[in-house]
């Protein structure tokens, strides 16, 4: 059975430390964290989990990206050997709090547009597999306080769709 | 086989008049345009063709609406007698070029929202059966020039699944 999922947000403010611990780590601390927030699942926790379940491949195309535990989230799976490339709108780039900056400076892969109209898609592919989109900008605005939804399938004609248009918008986004 | 397509933005500019003509209407004016715009087929005119398709119902929870196009489509389909309800955020409703205020002056039902996150759906419903979503505002900036997507989907469970969201919007947004 495929998987085919949809999350609607706002995601209610949850502990999201035991989603972030590295694989292998021992299920001891995090599992038993002691923060005053709730521990269950949320939205932002089954959106961390898709991603997280990545072993090979994660593309990002994404308008705007300053969510730290998202951008945990990417760096974990780099950490991990996962390939990361990562496409952005350069006007959101710039402001403040934006991730693509750390993800930079960890050695990810980034590409950004120069031109006026924004790159205003926000979607992920893990391992050529799963499609993840829908209205989220990848902010804790936005995750806390605004409606929006975000589809995970597991459909091979759609990843298929937008496995090329990220390889369209990368090669045009070649800065060399 | 249902129906499962992926329009990608932006969209060539062509003419949209041959689409919107009403149904019924002599097919010779409009598809003999004389105007100077390309008359081929568009991400843009498969859109409006979508939403034209509808008979019975046209749910829509919109961020922005702005397109001359697209609200030119909503206002066919209430004249047809297709029950249309409009979900919209009041931020964005205020400004410069919104169809809302067409919309309600012509008798469609609209609901907006009065609270501080954004109401960041982009989605519609069609006759209960099609749902259509991605990242789009509907404004002809985007249209034109952003990097966008909009999944066309016949999927009873994805369709269930936004009406319940879509009934538990208007149910909050409720004036009365
Ligand atoms: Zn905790
Ligand atoms: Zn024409």
């Amino acid at each position: 059975q495929p998987r085919r999922e949809v999350l609607f947000f706002p995601s209610q403010v949850t502990c999201t430390e035991a989603v972030l611990q590295a694989p292998g780590a021992a299920p001891g601390p995090a599992s038993g964290c002691q923060c005053s927030l709730p521990h269950g699942e949320s939205s932002l926790s089954r959106l961390l989990r898709a991603l997280l379940a990545a072993r090979s491949s994660l593309e990002l195309c994404l308008f705007a990206f300053s969510s730290p535990q998202l951008g945990r989230a990417v760096q974990l799976l780099h950490q991990r050997g996962v390939r990361v490339r990562v496409i952005t709108d350069c006007d959101y780039m710039a402001l403040n709090g934006s991730q693509i900056g750390l993800l930079r400076k960890s050695g990810i892969q980034v590409r950004h547009d120069q031109d006026l109209g924004y790159m205003h898609h926000k979607f992920a592919i893990v391992d050529k597999k799963v499609l993840i989109t829908g209205s989220l900008n990848w902010t804790t605005q936005a995750i806390q306080n605004n409606r929006e939804n975000v589809l995970i399938m597991e459909d091979a004609e759609y990843v298929r769709l937008f496995l090329e248009e990220f390889e369209r918008i990368w090669e045009e986004f070649d800065p060399t």
